[in-house]
């Protein structure tokens, strides 16, 4: 295999745990920062640091946050009754640009998936349940994704909430906007057929 | 627009800079590594810094590389009657891996654009006059892109090497192999069928 020289192999190497980065476009990225845009690549190489060094999880809904307690957390314009559960930082984000929820959140970072190891613990089971006794929740919205482990996720979560006596709500399913009948599959179609509303 | 703090904002916005990085791969990006692969993170920013650093261009072929003079222009095995010419620093490796060539090359690092302000010197063509007026070289290969730019830089440096009596010559153009005739571009069969060989 052709090379030129360890430090730009280390780097190639280094961009594949991007996600969707495979070995051509690794090395498209490094030989793109070396020849090209150096002072982008002095920007991503501190930005990387600093946000490592100082990025963690909110204590409280576990999204990525450089304070203890986020931003939303401790907001006290949000209202503290309702509770959105997703499973990725990103979901929080598409929900904020969609609605106009001023809510709290928790992010599960993940699901419940045995087989890999991921337990309750590790999507921050025992953190939700301390919320659930605070008792200051009217409604739990389970917003993780429609999967298999998404469901199921959310099947564990809401038993939890219903043995406290919480009200659980769930995202709608239905035919996406701007989408064909035809071309919608039937367990979408099956959803959007039962769950038909009056107009 | 929805935000979750300063740092993680930067980082987002400092993955643009890579090629083919949009706003939500960027995110996509810096969440998978602050949520998931912290330690790849870490590896990314140190290799990159690292790299920046260390890595900066031959000083005799202009390829990227850690030392003044690179491997292979360092390499008393290599012949140095050959001289190949390529605009980017893979085309060195893609020419490597696909051939038994064990010349000099020289990377271009780019094409000549004059609406882009690149002119012969951004090219490095001073540098190339030097090796030329060493009366080293027996053969010239040009093996830059088949583009316009491509093009007109190839015969921009064949004139320079003509006027010196350096026997030039160009990767050949044909039919891919495993392509179908009825889908290949007309320039190329033209190219291909003007330049049929005895068998």
């Amino acid at each position: 295999m052709a090379s030129l020289g360890p430090r730009i192999d280390e780097l190639i190497e280094a961009f594949r745990c991007l996600p969707g980065v495979g070995p051509k476009s690794a090395q498209r990225m490094a030989f793109h920062l070396l020849e090209r845009q150096r002072d982008g690549g002095k920007r991503l190489s501190n930005a990387l640091n600093d946000a490592l060094t100082n990025v963690h999880h909110c204590q409280q809904c576990r999204i990525l946050s450089e304070l203890e307690l986020c931003n939303r957390c401790s907001d006290a314009n949000r209202r503290h009754d309702q509770l959105c559960i997703v499973e990725m930082p990103s979901d929080v984000l598409a929900i904020e640009q969609a609605t106009h929820y001023k809510g709290q959140f928790f992010v599960l970072s993940g699901h419940l998936s045995p087989l890999d190891g991921i337990g309750p613990e590790a999507l921050g089971i025992p953190q939700l349940i301390t919320l659930f006794d605070k008792n200051t929740i009217q409604e739990l919205i389970l917003a993780t994704n429609p999967t298999v482990e998404g469901e199921a996720t959310a099947h564990y979560i809401s038993q939890l909430a219903h043995s406290r006596n919480i009200h659980v709500t769930r995202l709608a399913h239905g035919i996406p906007l701007g989408g064909e009948l035809e071309f919608v599959d039937s367990g979408t179609l099956s959803h959007a057929f039962s769950g038909r509303e009056s107009i």
